[in-house]
């Protein structure tokens, strides 16, 4: 272990393992040292302090989804309403997939991302650029219909909450809730159709 | 006050002034017997227990914002989509007059909420209820198209947590919530329209 590098990474992956077995409140730097088998100044030489560290840690598991819907929204072959609906169907998936196969982690960041509201913002913003790109190709193909297409994205987030704020993760294991996610888009989507 | 005949509304009145005076976790069945200047044993001819009153007043406050909202369903001059807009607005508007007069009277009602999950869901079943009914109208009037009027008003619902669910109460006051209320609004009816 000692031969490899101390990256950033590794020591993110560290500390994602440290929240999973000792939860937020009790997880130390210490603790992510040990896991590494480092001191825990080598770890604060990558992050200057604790804070910076867990805000690090809560940034990178959010910026997984990103990087999922950044494949959908970027692909090219489908028409606008399929990308959208595809789009809001793998926000939903990735945000009850963290909750339902790992309660724990879910829990967790749900606490780390409480105490890091400006990785949040950052999350959100990126999430509506991606949405409104999405509105944007399809207003250029004809395809839908929207005055103000930041506008109509940020509808369309807020009009689909239920299926990707973590306030409603008990709702996610509801056996109604993907004829409910099917209704919802149904009508956005006739909503945004030109 | 003993002149009066001791009635379920004047216990419901008084128990709500209780529970505004000393917070749900305090207020006792004796209270409420002391500000109506009769005995404990008199509030339980009415109500046979705690519980029971607790879910009584709960019942009666959420009862409130239905009949402001029958009243908009019953309306017979307005065409459909402006009569769902009126309905969705004095629900929001509702809430977040509760919400924002009376911060302590509404965070005891979200405690109440929580310990009676059947008068949640007779609210929720009646809400339903209107909103399928100006839906069902609309198509009747060939104002609306949907296929399943009932599934409609439940996405219409869904899509519109955001303005009603008390969870997102602290957003209320945003100086751009009434421009998204909007957005989401006109996707909505346009999702609609015949």
């Amino acid at each position: 272990m000692a031969t490899e590098p101390l990256t950033a990474e590794r020591i993110l992956e560290a500390t994602e393992e440290v929240l999973r077995r000792y939860g937020p409140a009790k997880a130390t730097v210490v603790d992510v040292a040990r896991v590494l088998g480092v001191s825990h100044g080598s770890v604060y030489r990558h992050f200057r302090t604790k804070a910076a560290l867990r805000e690090a840690v809560t940034s990178r598991w959010l910026s997984r989804t990103e990087t999922v819907l950044a494949g959908i929204m970027e692909g090219e072959a489908e028409p606008g309403p399929e990308k959208l609906r595809g789009w809001l169907l793998a926000l939903f998936d990735t945000k009850r997939h963290k909750a339902g196969d790992d309660p724990e982690l879910f829990a967790t960041f749900s606490v780390l991302i409480d105490e890091s509201s400006d990785v949040v913002d950052a999350h959100l913003t990126e999430l509506a650029h991606q949405l409104t790109r999405i509105v944007e190709e399809g207003v250029r193909e004809g395809e839908f219909v929207a005055a103000d297409p930041a506008s109509a994205a940020g509808a369309v987030f807020a009009a689909t909450a239920r299926f990707h704020d973590p306030a409603y993760a008990p709702e996610w294991r509801k056996p109604t809730i993907d004829a409910e996610f099917t209704a919802v888009c149904d009508l956005l989507l006739r909503g945004l159709r030109a």
